[in-house]
């Protein structure tokens, strides 16, 4: 049991909501011009990753939401709301309404299944990990336009019914 | 105007429906233990485009069709059913249920808006074509266990409102 | 009152519900080639209204069914399904997931509102009739790839409380 | 790396909320009785764009921004507001109740896929952008009563699968 | 109880289904072109009450039932079909797609809660009955298009809270 | 254009919402034990369109705003909200929850399609207009319990496919 | 016309909401201990009837609101919240996802159809009202355990169409 | 386990669906004119339980099945479809659409949380159980008119933490 | 009746809401860094039962509420919240979108309908409750990566019609 | 590539569809009254992975299939069916409407969060997996009723973001 001074303690009042501290770490990130590839070159931190971290969807490690904070210029209370413990999930709407990310939704739409048989066929019948995984984004360059490109890349778990004598 | 013989024409009401004839197909694929990757190199399409096609997502040119029928021994009179202009979407239920694909729509519910703000800031205020577009699946080795790499190329399309003078 | 002969009436069994004469329609014109365009000009029809007409939404007068199902080579026993009364409506998933029509839901998204507050300001508080209507589909040439467009007009309706006094 | 006086900035928190300022917006646009087309002329933005960007569905170039806060008599600190990354989509309640725009959604349902097979068989399988696009709002004067009348025009794509060796 | 002679009767299987049997009755309407006015003359019924009924939304008295299969050419086997009871309600989808429908609909939207007021100052806290209830449509004349009338008339029901000792 | 003196205009944020202006008029007329048909007959306006205007369905002309807080005791900075521009629609929650609203959803419920019915056999394929509308709540005297009476009036538009040349 | 002397009145303001003066009457219910069946006991009120006032689903008659405020110590000013118009209706999410109300969500789910049966046969075709109705709660004593008793008693209402001749 | 003879079973494919066969039953009542009180007295079952499983609620005991069919002349093949498992639930749509069930359904919204609250004043934190339960629909005499009452018993359950140790 | 002497009691408005409280005590065990085990073994509390408690899913005893505002330093005002009255359910979204529980619901979508066959099969027609029921959270250790564990225990409650007479 | 011999092959058509065989597999395991235990045993597979494989959410190795037809008396055209890829899922409606599967999802809504705090608490953050995965149920004796357990082991996968560096 870890010992407690609570009169020590912030009063937990003060600290900011989740939604008003990623509130100000936009408008204090727009108002610097600091972009997600900034930011996580500064902080040494994988920039999908951290753009996932400012919108709520993973917690940050102390020590980083320490150096975010002064890089910012906000106040130190805010550390705790960016370490604590998150439920994930962006869409309140279903589908998305916003047309960047509405396109990815009909990729799922048009090619969700055919990625499903593509798995089962390639790896046998199973998941591609969206927890021990990475997401990058990049570019591609080409004479008509360039293109964005997205890769996922997450580890195969097959099926397996896990009883105790095959372990 | 094509001159038409109607009385020369297969008769509507012998045409499978897109239903029935995926269902066909897809048991034809697994009494032949024929994979996506064995009917794209034999018909000469991307793997990922055929099994879009063959989830009832793409319109197939005429001699693929015919190809594919005589490859299946399914009959020809399938073809037109192949070829004919498709609405697209594939998931009555929302979100859709089955695990391997529920995943990629946890990565958009996770990292959607990530992938949004990544996109503004390395492109400008556009999409990426889900029209324009290319998906791969793959593998990454790895001793822990290998992954599965989905990677998803589209064209930058940056909004642009296109009064008659900008042009 | 019309005087009926109910044994000289085609049984009603015996004609295709109107989902079954519109998929015949469909392959029909799939056979043939005949697009809207080709069918609207030898039955005197706009080709958009033609096209509603053919998805269910509008019934047709009975001379116009009979040359449309003689045009495709289709029995005569459809034609009381086409001069029917329709209840109207296109979509059982909502949002439409095709991406074609998808679209246009997307420009109601982003510019619905801004159509509403124009049509306030330019004609007074009410709305576009989409009853006393027509939709034009066209193309506009341009050097980096021609553009769809599509007109709608609708007679201004003024809201008016049409009370007995004020007729 | 953009260097950065922390001190100097505007605090975060005496920013309005995007929803404060555009209810700001629209108060001061009525008092002036500033129509869009006014304020379109006065900016040199076209009405259609500057409506959505008022309804929260574009970002504005900083000196539009800038003029606009002055000409309805608001505080600088809403700039940023009006220039920052949006998230599109205007509804929350599906389909929309307000009857000027459930017209254009009823449009949607009544000619839907109509638009959408005219589109396929005047450029083939694709779509049309709401990306590089437009919209007019106009009027066609008639005996019986004018019309509104609304155009979109947006850059045919068509569906390409875009594998690199065909770039 | 009643007697039973279960030989006698006719086989469960050869009766149509309800939506089969209105279908057909819709068909043998168009037919005969007999509109429910005309309909409703000859059977002695309310023309909007019968139109429910036809709809599927009351059961028939038996000698109704059988004029009206007799009139319309049809077997008497559809007889109990329309006599029996009911599961009430119209619409799968919500709210209704089909314009004149989605226009009552719409004037719930606008006038509803106005509606509950009036009725709440007029005769205190109730409802209008649907139950003890009749519905008219009727015509008014005007010279810039006729008018469609909707009379609903219902008995005010007054919430009374029915404790025993107060009957 | 319209001149404007920035500085002599009403601070835009001194201004309530709709909602709490709507939620003080109520709670005014509570208190005065003002009825909608005493406030229409004070303010010349009908009653059933006076009421939907207090829940937000109508903008008011001026004059009638004015005279309105004046008579409820409300400041004048509510008179531009009254006569501001509206998105109308009252229910979130779809069906509506109160009984006496949903017994005329009921009413659409059960005789929805007759209407629809009725209107295409008396009066052709088109709708009764929600917009060139009036509405009225009356009582019918009955021994066994007075009935409420609702009739609605709307001019009927005909389907009409406006091309340029049939004008 | 009620003569009005507006600044005599309660400004609009001081009143709370309806839902902050009932979270307010539950905590000072819980404070003093007060059930139901007590404050019922005191306001001479059936204890249902009360807790569906309490839950804000009827209206108070005004000396009730005044005792039961009295009896809180609550401030006099919640009263005409207390005996304002009530539009009702509990739920927000459907079903309920508490587990004691679900369960009445069950019964209905398990028994809804043969109630409707058993009312058809036994009362004809018709409802059991809801607005001319009570509702009681009790104990059944058990040697395995109580058992929770509810009892609804409605009018019934046969499906009458009230034609003005058959008054 | 059982000894198995597959030659001398009934081929599975000849037995009826359970909604057929319901339908069958509820055809087979009409016509002889059984209510439910008269087939619970015949098959000595109570009548509410007995039209849950004739509406698909409850799986039959094989005497009553077999007594079932006999009694209205429908094949043996049926029993075993009675005696299955069942999945429960009767709506699919949600709130009900016909007015009889929606009046529960009513119940629910306007009483619901009372019912919740006097259980916990009265039983404690738990619930009225819908398993260990029944339901009496009865007729209670009124000069104004009879009412409906529905009464149901459930054994209350209080939340019990079930920790091994307490057993 | 409770005497009640209204002065001294603490007024109802300083009481923080459920919501208010539940964020605090989230921020005060972060910062103390109390796991719910850790809390559980200080209150003498299961630490599922308590976890669910700190989510608003259960009402705390009294001596329990005050331990715990001690240990966390929280001000006593909070402990009515904690005692009083619970609606129970977590989500709001359907299906939750947290990948931990989400993984919870994907269980009950591909195991739900085995499970019910089971419990048929093993126990009789009937259910686990989920009110006489505890849950444990374990962990299993394997050489591959160690197994997360959840037991639920229900009592199991048959289907009994409960008829007065065979009690 | 595998040489195909279409001619050799099982016509498609042929093939009972998945419904068709599982509704098939379940009447023939009620005429021989086998339970899943029993037919696990026979078969050598756990019966709950059974009971998810016969419920259509597991493919099924070919040999099982071939044993397991052959014991129910079923064709063997039906073993391509039970072999065949799935897609997973089992509830059409949200949440699932039959009482014994609705318990497990009332544990969801109420101890939902609390099982992610545990396993936050105990293991990280992260998942446990629904695809390494056993279910146990069981049973445990208790002298007031016997209660249901039911045991989920899951491998815990930790977040872990997979940068190829980091591998």
């Amino acid at each position: 049991m870890i010992p407690m001074t609570p009169d020590a303690l912030t009063p937990p009042t003060t600290r900011p909501t989740r939604a008003e501290l990623l509130a100000q770490i936009e408008a204090a990130r727009q108002e610097r011009g600091l972009t997600l590839t900034d930011l996580g070159a500064q902080l040494g931190a994988d920039r999908v990753w951290l753009g996932a971290a400012l919108h709520g969807q993973h917690p940050m490690p102390a020590p980083m939401a320490a150096s975010l904070l002064g890089l910012l210029g906000l106040p130190e209370s805010g550390a705790p709301v960016l370490t604590a413990f998150v439920s994930r999930g962006s869409f309140e709407a279903l589908p998305p309404t916003d047309p960047t990310v509405y396109r990815l939704y009909e990729v799922l739409q048009v090619y969700g299944p055919t990625l499903k048989t593509l798995i089962h066929e390639e790896f046998g019948d199973g998941i591609m990990s969206a927890i021990n995984f990475r997401l990058e984004l990049g570019r591609e360059a080409h004479p008509d336009g360039d293109r964005v490109t997205i890769k996922m890349a997450g580890k195969f778990l097959p099926y397996h019914w896990a009883t105790p004598e095959t372990n």
